[in-house]
């Protein structure tokens, strides 16, 4: 059986493991983004004495971005223009490749995410769905007929604009390029720059879920509206946040009012708005899944 | 060389053509969208009579809707909740079939037009675009990957929400189902409920069409970061309003703000956000096109 490396590569730490698929982990590791130079290291470090013992068939990396996921051009593989210190025109792919000579698979990390729900997950035999993670940033990541979307670049669905209720919200939003987009009203940020806490300190019946439902269910209607997901995943720290998710079920469906006419937002919402299935393993487990499409 | 027909079902009008390809129109007629077994015997006819003459290879249909586009549905080829009264549940594809013993191609008129687009217009040589029509509606169609996009449906693009600005536009949005979304704000009858006349009475530097440009721009930008299309069309009857087009463009350079670093949007915008390329035969293409497809 193929074993593959796996690299879940946050911009606050990178989880490495080694699996031949979900049930079968051999070895993982975790350690903090610090510098491109020593964290590509400790990776590489990692898999390579891996390689020794167990030859490793792919390397595969769910990474964050902005990033080049287009195998034709010349900066493939690189993160590009990332406010994040060092890490702005870093040729990931490339480093992987000089040193431990393996076939590289590389997307960002919420495609990376949505390819592993696919695989294993929240997303099983669908071929046009959408997975989401809403924490620290508020991210999308969408496969379409069988194949992940990149397009121009990749999705960035967190900057997409949404009415602003400024008369119970006046928080003005926290994005740095758009103030009050989604991620700006939505991301975890948000929810603290608005109440003075973390949203974890908030109880669970605290208006400021309702409120968080309300923006989450604009963001999620425009998706539904405009790449007519067969379902839509929702991760992330904030919805970690159960009571969220019937809210916003609600919510989507009062927006939409009767419009998108399919059983499964009129009548099976609760099956159409999910959590992912793969939990805190999904990031890694996405990098593993890119590895298997890399080897083939 | 093969000859298709093909058919741009209007909600106002049918069109119907046969051609081989884009230079190449064999024959062409007109009428007006009554009753379905009016209308579809109309066409039936029209190609029945042709088809004595010269065999055609396939029907293709580029249809209002809502519709179903599915080819693993019992009711493929259907229009399904059409408010258009005697339109619902129309078996469309049925109809041509049982008559006509042709292979059928049916998706959205939306996405026909993009198709055709595609084959012989501004699209050619993409794999992930959109084309959007801003007329008596605002609708979108995608092609992500090379393929149509369809999903739990298909698209409805102009029922995403965006900021309605009540600083400047107390207008309330003519959206049945949702008031102020992008098409309630953005279609040809906002222009004309905003304005009290219709917009070829408003002269080009009237502040209409400003406000115009930055509704367009607030639904254009959002596509961008969920669809990350490598272009997008815009055609219809608004956008023959060709004034529109540089206080968009700019309108969405300034929305994105520099967060999506391509040349493309940064650099060339000109080329990125463009008029359709086939003009008022865009729908009937799109039609053409999908019987080449359905002949394959």
């Amino acid at each position: 059986m193929a074993v593959y490396g796996g690299i879940e590569a946050g911009g606050t730490k990178f989880v490495c493991a080694v699996a031949s698929n979900k049930d079968d982990f051999r070895d993982e590791i975790r350690f903090p983004t610090t510098t491109p130079d020593e964290t590509l290291s400790q990776a590489i470090d990692f898999f390579q004495k891996h390689h020794a013992r167990e030859p490793l068939a792919a390397i595969g990396v769910a990474c964050f971005g902005p990033v080049d996921p287009n195998p034709a051009s010349p900066t493939f593989g690189y993160i590009t223009t990332t406010p994040k210190p060092h890490w702005a025109h870093t040729d990931v792919v490339g480093r992987l490749k000089a040193t431990l000579h393996l076939p590289v698979g590389f997307d960002t990390d919420v495609n990376g995410a949505a390819l592993g729900e696919h695989r294993w997950g929240a997303a099983q035999g669908l071929d046009t769905f959408v997975y989401l993670t809403i924490g620290t940033g508020l991210g999308g990541g969408a496969m379409v007929n069988g194949r992940m979307l990149h397009g121009l670049m990749h999705a960035e669905m967190g900057h997409m604009r949404i009415p602003h209720d400024l008369t119970r919200d006046p928080y003005p939003g926290w994005c740095s390029y758009h103030g009050d987009c989604w991620e700006g009203l939505a991301a975890g940020p948000a929810i603290e720059g608005r109440w003075q806490t973390k949203g974890q300190n908030l109880p669970v019946d605290h208006p400021a879920w309702a409120l968080e439902a309300h923006y989450l269910a604009l963001g999620v209607a425009n998706i539904i509206v405009t790449l007519s997901p067969q379902r839509i995943i929702m991760g992330g720290g904030v919805m970690d946040q159960q009571q969220i998710f019937p809210m916003l079920r609600q919510e989507v469906q009062r927006l939409l009012n009767g419009y998108v006419q399919k059983p499964e937002i009129m009548d099976a919402i609760d099956a159409y708005i999910v959590p992912p299935a793969l939990g805190n393993r999904a990031g890694v487990l996405g990098a593993i899944a890119l590895a298997q499409d890399a080897a083939r």
